[in-house]
Order: structure tokens, then sequence, then C-alpha cells
């Protein structure tokens, strides 16, 4: 566990950074919006980072007090603490993954050189920490036997519909792949 | 607390059926999008509250569970689990917050009277749903001594953004309000 948190720490560290980032690109554009929808639509998204962010200040620390602890019985989910922390690395795991949404419809609209390079930048590490904590999450949840159910399984059955890969590099977001929603309905979630 | 948690329970079991409501408004939408961005804007709302609608699925038997306690010192900061529901309620007032936006975003687009009727019948009853949850922990949150900071609380301390009173009641999302963010650098939210 030791080692996995240690690359937790340091996949939440840099992307609290890549949100700052990120937010002081949006701020100008908030500012100088030219009609309500794209000042809600930007606002939207700048509010919904600027909440990841809060919580990211909150798991940091809890990450690093964990990294100290000594004793092995600390990580088990009777202790409440180490269950806390769980919950909340299994909910930035979605935060990671709106994230890498978030830059790929910027990227929609933010084509000039200078921000383009930034956007894809921040997806290319934010998209591949999304996988890591995925799979260490998996494994994690599997081994402490936490009922976790992830909502999104059911996207990812067949494909990973963030993959860029074989597509093109650049300010073209992957067409999200729908397939696997055929025959899904929401109550099958419950 | 007891008859804070009804009204919990109420908030988010309404909430719970508004979402699935608008998820299968936009699964139509998202199978028919004209182009990428298009799809991949609604398919990522769907997708924030699909994943809402998870943790939901989660507290709403958590606060059943509280509303059966019979002694009240369950309702205190040294119950592990009283926390956790205080940290989930925290956290589902964002959810709130951004289903609101989402459905002033959607107002937007949808602008014939099946589906603009929809959206803002949802709209009115979660943005009402939003002032309650807010105002309750706001109060529950102080007598708790929580130590709970809003990330949100920048933005209300003049106006309500989200407030449409005033303005067109339909399908105009009230211009949002920038004032407060004028001199807000991301540094002051640590």
């Amino acid at each position: 566990m030791k080692e996995e948190l240690k690359i937790f720490y340091r996949i939440f560290t840099e992307t609290k950074d890549a949100i700052e980032k990120f937010m002081n690109m949006l701020d100008p554009v908030i500012q100088n919006a030219t009609d309500d929808h794209e000042r809600l639509y930007y606002h939207h998204i700048f509010e919904e980072e600027e909440q990841r962010l809060s919580r990211l200040v909150e798991l940091i620390p809890l990450i690093s007090k964990f990294e100290k602890e000594k004793d092995e019985k600390d990580f088990a989910p009777t202790n409440n603490e180490f269950n806390r922390l769980l919950q909340e690395l299994n909910l930035e795991k979605f935060g990671l993954h709106n994230f890498v949404e978030h830059l790929d419809l910027a990227l929609f609209r933010f084509t000039d050189e200078e921000r383009s390079t930034m956007l894809n930048q921040l997806r290319k590490v934010s998209y591949q920490d999304y996988q890591q904590v995925k799979a260490m999450l998996n494994e994690i949840n599997s081994r402490f036997d936490t009922n976790y159910v992830d909502p999104h399984a059911h996207h990812d059955e067949e494909h990973d519909h963030l993959d860029r890969s074989g597509t093109a590099p650049v300010a073209t977001p992957a067409a999200v792949n729908l397939k696997n929603k055929k025959g899904f309905t929401v109550g099958s979630l419950i």
C-alpha cells in the first residue's frame, strides 16, 4: 500500500497544479465571454474544477498521513480513516476522468497554438494518471473487498472511450463510443 | 436533526428521479449527435449525473438509517458514520448546484415546448432544493463545528449567481455574476 500511496500522492499533487493552470486559462475566457451561454458553460467547468481543487486540498494531506503510517493494520477497512481515504480516492478517480473530458471539450474551442499545446499536454498526463488510478483502485478495492461498484464499469466493457490512441493527436477528441450504452438503462445502475 | 434528515431524504429521493428524467432526455441526444463535440458535451454531462446517481444510491439509505436512530448521541462528529453522512451531504450540495447548471445549459439548446417545460420544472425544484440544502448545511456545519470550508462561498458573498428571479423565466439562464470573482485567485482557496 505504501508504494501505491506514493504514486497517488504524486498524481494528485500534479493534477492540483494542472487544475490551477486550467482555471487560470479559463478565467479570462469567462470574463470576456460574448454571450450568456458561453459564460455559463466555462463558469460551470471552472466551478467543477474549483470543487475538485478544494477536495484535493483535503485529500493530499490525508494521503501523506497514511504514507507515514508504520503499522500495516492501519491499512484495513476496520480503520475508519482508511475507509475515508479509499472513498475519497474512488471519488477523485472520477474527478480525473471528468477533468480529461473538460480538457477535451476545451480543445474543441481553444485551437491557438499556445492554449492547445498546454491543453494537450495536460490531457496526456491526466489521461495516463486516470488510467493508473483506475487500475490501482480496481486492485485495491478487490484486495480490501470493499463492495465498491464502479458506476462507469459498463462504459469500459469493450472500449475505453477516452482513449485517443490511433486517432488524430491534436485538438480532436475521439468520438465517444456509445456502443456499450445500448441496452443500458438507468435502472440497471441501481 | 431528525426533522432535517426527513427533508434531506425527500430532496435526494426527488433529485434521484429528476436525474433519471434528465438522463433519459439526454440519451437520444447523444445517440443522434451530429458531431463529436456535441456528442462529448452531452455524454460528459450524462456521465457526471450518472456518477451523482450512483452516490445517491448509497446516500439515501444512509439518511434513512440515521432517521431511525433513537439515540441523540449518534448525531455527533465522534460517530464516524455521522461524519461520513455530513461529508456526503456537503458533497451532494454541489451535486445539486451542478445539476441546476446542467439544466440551465440544456435550456439553451432544448427550446421545444416538451423539453423546455420539463427542464424548467426540474430547474425550479432543483434550485429550491439546492437553496434549502445549502441553508441547512450552513446551520448544521456551524452547529457541529466541522471546520467545513465551502469552496463556493466567495461566489455567494454578494449574489447568488443561480438566482433567476427577476430575469426572464424560460430558457434564459441568468447571466453568471462574476463580480465576486474579481480579485479571486486560485491560491486564495487553499
